[in-house]
C-alpha cells in the first residue's frame, strides 16, 4: 500500500468494499473484500476496520451492498431494507459518531430520492457512499494543513492510537500534519505511543510513519511522562471518536492520560478530526456512551501465553473522555477551533 | 507459595539462594537454586529476582557465594575475592540502589573482621546476609503497618509495577498496607496497573493479590486516569528502586505519570520502601542514573508475534523520576516522612 491511496476502496463491479485487515497489521498485508452488511458489521465489530472516519466510511458501503444486488418490486421495499441494514450496522461499535452520522447520511438521501426506480435508487446510494469517502479525503487535507499550520520544524510531538491513513480514507487526522509536513521537510521527531490493548500505535501507527520516512520512536503508553519531562515534546496530536457540543473529546483510551500529562508539563494539546466527528446532541463528554470491550484483550491477546492471572477482573473500556479544559484547540476541515468550543465548534 | 513466607531463602547446605523465577509467573511456579555470584548476576539482570529490596538481599547472598565454598589461605585473598564479586554484582542493574547498599554492607562487614580466619569470616558474612533478609522483612511489617495508618476501610486504592512480596522477602512495600489491610478486613479495591513493558503488575501484583483474597482489577496502564477521572481512586501507593535526598523518587516506569494523574485528580500518592532505598548522595533525581532495556522487551517480548515493524526504533527506559513535588508521602519502616523530604528524610 502506498500511504497516499486509500486504505478502503470500492469495487462496484463485485460489488465489495475492499479494506486492509488492520488486526493482521504489521506482519501481514491482508485485504479483505467485504460484499455484504453482515461482513462490512463483523469488520467493524472486530476492528479488522477501524478509526472514526474510516468505519463511517464502512458502514456507507455496508447499507449500499445490504441493497445493491437485491430484487426490488418498489424503491419502498428497498428503503425499508436499507433502514434495516443501516440499524444492524449502527449496533457494531457505540462510541464513534461517524459511523450512526454516516448510516443517516444514506438513509436521508434514500428517504429523499424515494420517487426513483429501484435500479437508480441504487445508483444513487452508491454515489452517496462514494461521496461520504471523497469528502473524507479532502477534509483530511484540510485537516493536514490546518493542523500544520500550528507546528513549528524539528518539533517532537506524541500521538496516542493511530490517527492515520488507516483510520480515515487517505491521509488520516491526528497523523495529517505530521505525513504533510514530511513532504515539506519538517522534521518532526515522533514518538508513538503504543496503546495498550490493542497497540493501534505500535502496529499500525509505527509502521504508517515508518513507511513514509517519518522519523518515529515508538514508546509504551506508560513513558510518555518520561518524554515530557526530558523536554522531547512540543506538542501532542490526537484524533477523536466523538466530540461533544462543550468540546469535551471521547478518543482511545490513554487519551485523557496524555492531556492531563501535556497541561501539567506545558505542551500542547491538539485533537483533530472532521466535523462528521462532532455530535452537537452530546452536550458534554457525560453524554457519550463509553464502549466497554472483552477482558481477553488485556490479559491474552497478542501474548504466546496468558499474561494474568485465570479469573482475575479486568476493567477494559475502549475509549475516555478528555474534558475540553485540557484541550488546546480542535482542528477539523473548517479550521482550528479554539476554547470556549460551545462558540467556536457551534455551526452558527 | 504462601504469600506470608519469604519468596527467597537461602539453603546454607548446598549452598544455594532459592529463588522464585518471576518470568515465568503467573503461568508457572518455578524455583530456581543458585550457587555462584555469577548465577545472581544472571538472575538480577534478567529480572528472574526483581524489585529494589529483593534485589539487594540476592546481591548480599550473592556475595557470600562467591566466597562460601572456596578454600583461602588467608582472610585478606577471601576479602580481595568478595570485593571483586561486590563489584561485578553490582553491575547487574543500575537503578535501584538496595543493590549497592547491601553489597556496601557485606564488603563492610568482611573488613571490619579481617582479623577473623577464613572459616570464621565465612560464617560472619552469611550471618551478615541472613541479618539483611531478616531486617527487611521486620521492616516490611513497619511499612505496612504505617501505610495503613493512611488508609480507611473501603477505599479504592491504584498501584503500578510489583511492590509486593515477590519484590521484597515478605510482605512487600506498595502491597504491605494492602495485604495488611486484607488481613484485618479492610474491603478496598485495588486496581493494578499492568506496567509495560514487562507486566509486572498484570504478572505479579495480580497474581500475588488474587492468591491473597483481594478484590483486585487488571487495568492497562493508560485506564489509570479514566479510573481516576470516574471517582474510583482514593490512594496510589507504589515502591520505589532509588528515593533522593529531596524527595524525588526513581520507580518503574510510568511512575511519574500516575503521580503527575493522581496530582491532577486531588488524589494522594503514597510511596513505600525501606531506608535502604534512600540515597542521600543522591541531592535530587537528576543524580539517578536510569537503566534503558532493549528495544525487543516493547516489540517482541511476550508476544505470539512480533507487534511493531522491523527497524522501529523504541524508547525503553525501565524508571523514571517523580519529583518531590508530587509526592504526598514516603513510608518507611521509620515512619511517614512527609514535605519538605530535605528535613524529613534526613537521618539527623
Amino acid at each position: 500500500m502506498e500511504l497516499q491511496q486509500s486504505p478502503c476502496r470500492f469495487d462496484p463491479q463485485a460489488p465489495a468494499l475492499i479494506i486492509i485487515d488492520q488486526t493482521k497489521l504489521p506482519g501481514a498485508l491482508v485485504e479483505l473484500a467485504l460484499t455484504d452488511a453482515r461482513q462490512v458489521h463483523g469488520a467493524i465489530a472486530t476492528l479488522q476496520v477501524r478509526g472514526a472516519p474510516a468505519i463511517g466510511i464502512a458502514a456507507a458501503f455496508g447499507a449500499y451492498l445490504a441493497v445493491a444486488t437485491g430484487e426490488f418490486s418498489s424503491s419502498e421495499q428497498l428503503l425499508a431494507q436499507l433502514q434495516q441494514a443501516c440499524r444492524y450496522l449502527a449496533t457494531a461499535r457505540p462510541t464513534a459518531v461517524n459511523l450512526s452520522w454516516a448510516l443517516g447520511r444514506m438513509e436521508s438521501r434514500g428517504n429523499a430520492l424515494a420517487q426513483l426506480p429501484p435500479h437508480q435508487l441504487k445508483a444513487a446510494l452508491l454515489a452517496e457512499a462514494q461521496s461520504i469517502l471523497q469528502e473524507d479525503v479532502a477534509h483530511n487535507q484540510s485537516i493536514a494543513r490546518h493542523g500544520l499550520s500550528l507546528l513549528r520544524p524539528g518539533m517532537g510531538l506524541l500521538t496516542h492510537c493511530n490517527a492515520g491513513p488507516l483510520a480515515t480514507s487517505r491521509y488520516g487526522t491526528g497523523l495529517g500534519p505530521i505525513l504533510l509536513g514530511q513532504e515539506q521537510g519538517y522534521g518532526f521527531r515522533v514518538y508513538a505511543d503504543e496503546t495498550r490493548p490493542l497497540l493501534q500505535g505500535a502496529r499500525l501507527t509505527a509502521w504508517e510513519l515508518h513507511r513514509a520516512g517519518v522519523n518515529v520512536t515508538l514508546c509504551c503508553d506508560n513513558m510518555a511522562a518520561s518524554l515530557m519531562a526530558a523536554g522531547k515534546i512540543d506538542a501532542c496530536l490526537v484524533g477523536c471518536d466523538r466530540v461533544a457540543a462543550n468540546g469535551d473529546v471521547a478518543n482511545k483510551i490513554g487519551t485523557l492520560g496524555v492531556a492531563v500529562l501535556a497541561k501539567h508539563f506545558g505542551i500542547p494539546f491538539y485533537v483533530l478530526g472532521p466535523t462528521s466527528t462532532l455530535d452537537l446532541r452530546c452536550a458534554t463528554g457525560g453524554d457519550i456512551v463509553i464502549e466497554q470491550r472483552a477482558p481477553q484483550e488485556v490479559t491474552h491477546q497478542w501474548y504466546a501465553r496468558p499474561m494474568a492471572p485465570q479469573e482475575v477482573a479486568v476493567y477494559n473500556p475502549a475509549f475516555d473522555v478528555t474534558p475540553s479544559s485540557l484541550v488546546s484547540a480542535i482542528i477539523t476541515e473548517k479550521g482550528i477551533a479554539h476554547p470556549p468550543y460551545e462558540n467556536s465548534l457551534s455551526p452558527g
